[in-house]
């Protein structure tokens, strides 16, 4: 008997020796870096095509240049035989997974370990937001710190004494930010979910309404995936609810935030500054934002750590092999966690 | 009779109240903002001058450019009327306590209040420089990020996990920055002060050598003060001991660097990253090291905040009301803690 074929889409860094072991086990097939989407839906549908036979398919956020996003039409055209992918990642935006359920081919993500990296990144965008760091790193660069006086003429910034930090989006992420955050000496943290959580998850911090949440605190913090539902959901009428000269830092995803808003905001002082990973239309970022000496930024440099990064490649691993072994992925997505189809899946070898 | 005069060298920022209620029982004095010490030496000698009746000095950091350096001319010139020098700031290299110790007059300074702003710069500036963030975040400036790939083509960073931090003088500063690393998931935290600590103050970290610091140290944080002794403790040879690929982080003074040898070591990539507040001659600070990417730096912002610096101001004018009424400043630098002729002094009003 053949052994099951993995489309392996993206490169991986780390994970060469997870991958090589699971030769043992499968056949590995890659596709060519240049591969365009119309070039990978026909290979899925040509026979002679290895592509063809795929059972399933591991993917990195980055491959998405090659493939397009996993949206219907691509659920539709993967080839049949298909039973899972295998994302690696915590967010899964690229993925419209009702489209997949229809298909009943599982989706899985990598949930928890991208928790501390990301957490890290997130406070130093917002050590780096409040305090302007930012703004007089840049200066200094431009050689204005002997003319400009202290701090090269930044403006001064603010210690997180009496600070209120609100976390939109208190998951896994939110609370290792909380955790890190709590020996800095902010006055209190406040969340915004769906639901209330339950004491031990809320980690000490209160729940409020999103209105209140965005009317009382400091610094937003952003923490929540992209969905249709939470698109834009920073948009010109939230930020204009929130507090004069509020800090707001985003490590989640860029659509989270209407980017023009927010670029308006930072301009007019409403929003003093932000701290940012993530982008509207990243790798994309407007000039207009790039410009501005408020905003504390990196290029989505979240989980971007030999450490994570290698957790992560083989966390995929092993998702693929228990598809192999058990018909069923280790963490699938919460929207399919209690589809029937899937607690009817089979081994594959 | 007439109220003692104070002298308040350099320009304040949030205390003005607190002035405003010291002018009830004080003269106070201010230079102009153009004048070089010569004019100030000169000042401090002319009876017809108000600052040759100075009693007390307050100071700043920055107005140095006014006065130079206090050292054994400027103290032998100041009024000998002078009874104390009330520095704004932990750090007062400015002042060689010696030749003010002979003229038995006072020097204090501004400790614990600057703790908490400071261990959240070098917490940012260490999580920059272990991440590669101001990589990144360059190429992103440059518009690198379409083209060069995942994190703009920022090399890989690392996360706390298994990480080594070496506190190099662990003070009220140092014992800041652990607290607030703790929650990180370093692996351990080791120090080295002249002598060992008592326990309690030890805060879970381990005494080492100044050797096994520099040796077994991923992430080596400088805490210590400037003085001749630790003037360029972190030299070539230093810098030689230190694992491959070490972290540095400075939020004390630059010249406890050797500027040039950790530039070299910057370059060669035996230091893989730092993270710098202060500079060896700042606000003059070398292009060559403004062009490193690896290198995450801000124009000594240690204290760069409101809250921070109100609080500062505000004890510096305490510090002279003390004097005022008791003869004795509150916080005298730890080398005058001893003398006999501090406990002699008598209030002046």
């Amino acid at each position: 008997m053949s052994k099951p074929v993995v489309l392996r889409l993206g490169a991986i860094k780390y994970a060469q020796q997870a991958w090589e072991k699971l030769g043992q086990i499968a056949q590995v097939v890659t596709i060519d870096d240049a591969t365009t989407r119309a070039e990978f839906l026909k290979a899925c549908q040509d026979p002679s095509s290895d592509v063809s036979k795929t059972q399933i398919v591991a993917r990195t956020f980055a491959s998405v240049k090659n493939t397009g996003r996993f949206d219907a039409e691509l659920a539709t055209n993967l080839p049949g035989s298909v039973k899972a992918v295998c994302h690696n990642g915590a967010g899964y935006d690229q993925i419209d997974v009702s489209n997949f359920a229809d298909k009943q081919i599982q989706v899985s993500n990598v949930p928890e370990l991208v928790n501390n990296a990301t957490a890290d990144t997130h406070v130093f965008l917002l050590l780096g937001a409040l305090r302007n760091f930012e703004y007089g790193h840049r200066l200094m660069l431009e050689n204005k710190w002997p003319s400009a006086g202290a701090a090269a003429g930044a403006p001064i910034g603010n210690d997180p004494e009496g600070k209120t930090v609100g976390i939109l989006g208190l998951g896994g992420i939110g609370r290792a930010i909380v955790d890190r955050l709590k020996p800095f000496g902010f006055k209190k943290f406040i969340y915004h979910n769906r639901n209330r959580l339950s004491p031990e998850l809320e980690n000490g911090c209160e729940y409020v309404s999103f209105e209140e949440l965005l009317k009382t605190s400091d610094v937003v913090s952003i923490n929540i995936p992209l969905n249709p539902k939470t698109r834009h959901i920073i948009d010109a009428a939230a930020i204009d609810k929130m507090k004069d000269g509020v800090v707001i830092v985003n490590t989640a995803r860029g659509a989270v935030i209407d980017e023009p808003a927010l670029i308006a905001a930072l301009k007019s002082g409403k929003v003093r500054s932000a701290g940012l990973d993530v982008y509207e239309n990243e790798p994309q970022v407007p000039q207009e934002l790039l410009d501005l000496p408020n905003v504390c930024s990196v290029p989505h440099m979240g989980t971007h750590t030999v450490e994570t990064v290698k957790k992560m490649e083989e966390f995929v691993v092993q998702n693929v092999e228990s598809v192999i072994k058990t018909g069923k992925v280790l963490t699938i997505v919460p929207e399919m966690k209690s589809d029937i189809w899937v607690q009817e899946q089979k081994p594959l070898a």
